[in-house]
């Protein structure tokens, strides 16, 4: 009985890179959908400390079979079950916006903190709150920045801008432009709807004959970028690209923002695509060695 | 702040209907999803007893919509939440049947009982447990027959036999059997896959000549009543037909039925679709009443 990396199918290839590097067995958890729909979740082997590798892109379904998976763990004997999951779900919705909506963040997180005895997440989406465990309390919740390795990605030849895309990214556009010394410019933003969003970017010449870089931490539609890049063009920049830790854009988004003259899209492996440039399992390993999680 | 039942778009005729017979307002939970799969959901009046109706048929992203409206009922001052689920999922895997899976009755049961202040079900298919307080215990967890409103579908002309599908359902079925005075037998049934079953019919020769009607608590794919109708015309049967509590069969699945010889398919509506034609509002608004939890 030992600490053993489980993957699931969507995040096998993930959790192996992390098991090489953690020099632990890997294996897949096992799971298959019943024609009504219900999961069955197996855990192939038994494991004393049993890490749980999985983002929660599309997550409901994973959500499930990550509590099933769990319990299994507990029934195999596992004292401690970790769960990481380079990108985390729900943390948006940190509050109701409006009367009577559900704060998933909150909800979500108890359920982790309540099913899990730790966590290990990778910039997560926290608006208002400071750190990761006022949402996922009672367990230790370690939240890294991907901001070093997105900044290894970056080349300084030509003397690129760096673009955030709203004001609550300004610290963390900071922290990949100034150890490069690089200028930053940081757009603002107003969102009307989930596909909606009209950015303003104030002293936009600044790129002029420049490549720009725009950063964030999420792809999701990819309508930001979109905006943003448009403003870039108008503004004169030689080239326009992205570089985000989690990218979540179907390949039709990807297709348009490329229509769109993003003449590259980069990110790290936390949701697998095509944008893949950059591997996590260096950044995790470390920090489940330096808390004392495994 | 009064009682209010609660509905889904996949749920609120019926829990409309269990409204009405309460006498209580009953509103539409708002649900979206974003474009990451992430759902949004807002309670769009307080209660102090909330009650949440929802058939958790293709369960896991309704769990996850159903956590988040009961924590948003709390948030709006409800001190009671009661999860109305006429079909209610997981329930099926009550153990490891081989080592390393996950026991899903006890999780999701455990969940339900964390989250909600009491259940009501009908059916539930337990196997090897007497009583639903053992898969949700600490809250009241009410489970309801489904039986004697299928019964009062019954046609007697014609001396019709009733059929059970295996021996598990033998007592279930005798209580649809037995106060109409109807002959009845009990298949036995082995599984050696999700859409692989293989019956056998003890004094099949009864049949012959009389209208056969096949009795279940659940319609999945529709194979074991497939293959029970087959049985059944071997045997000449007059006519086949089912009659169930839960149809979760597809419309693939009901045509494949109706080809097979399946003259007709009845179920009560705690599954949407066009099989209902037994209506649970009664039974569910005079248990409410009988256990206090209104």
């Amino acid at each position: 009985m030992i600490t053993v990396v489980f993957g699931f199918e969507d995040s096998m290839a993930a959790a192996e890179r992390l098991g090489v590097l953690l020099e632990l067995p890997t294996f897949q958890v096992e799971t298959r959908r019943f024609p009504d729909r219900e999961c069955l979740v197996r855990m192939p082997a038994p494991a004393r400390t049993a890490i749980l590798y999985r983002s929660l892109n599309d997550p409901d379904g994973k959500i499930v079979e990550l509590l099933l998976a769990a319990s299994a763990a507990r029934d195999r004997g596992a004292e401690r079950v970790i769960l990481v999951a380079p990108y985390l779900a729900y943390m948006r919705q940190d509050r109701a916006f409006h009367p009577g909506e559900a704060v998933s963040q909150r909800v979500i997180g108890r359920l982790i903190a309540d099913h899990f005895d730790a966590l290990l997440t990778v910039d997560p989406h926290l608006h208002r709150i400071a750190d990761l465990s006022e949402a996922v309390p009672g367990i230790p919740a370690i939240s890294l920045s991907a901001a070093p390795l997105l900044a290894s990605l970056i080349d300084r030849a030509g003397h690129p801008v760096i673009i955030g895309p709203d004001d609550e990214s300004r610290q963390w556009t900071q922290s990949i432009a100034a150890p490069l010394g690089l200028d930053m410019l940081v757009a603002s933003k107003e969102r009307s709807g989930d596909r909606d969003v009209s950015l303003t970017l104030p002293e936009a010449d600044r790129v002029r004959g420049r490549p720009a870089i725009l950063v964030d931490d999420i792809i999701s539609s990819g309508r930001t970028l979109i905006e943003a890049a448009r403003l870039l063009r108008a503004a004169g920049a030689l080239s326009v690209e992205a570089l985000v830790t989690h990218c979540l854009a179907t390949a039709a988004d990807l297709a348009l923002m490329r229509a769109e003259g993003m003449e590259r899209i980069s990110s790290t492996d936390s949701v697998n695509g095509p944008t893949n440039k950059a591997c996590l399992a260096p950044r995790l390993s470390q920090a489940l060695q330096e808390h004392g999680l495994i």
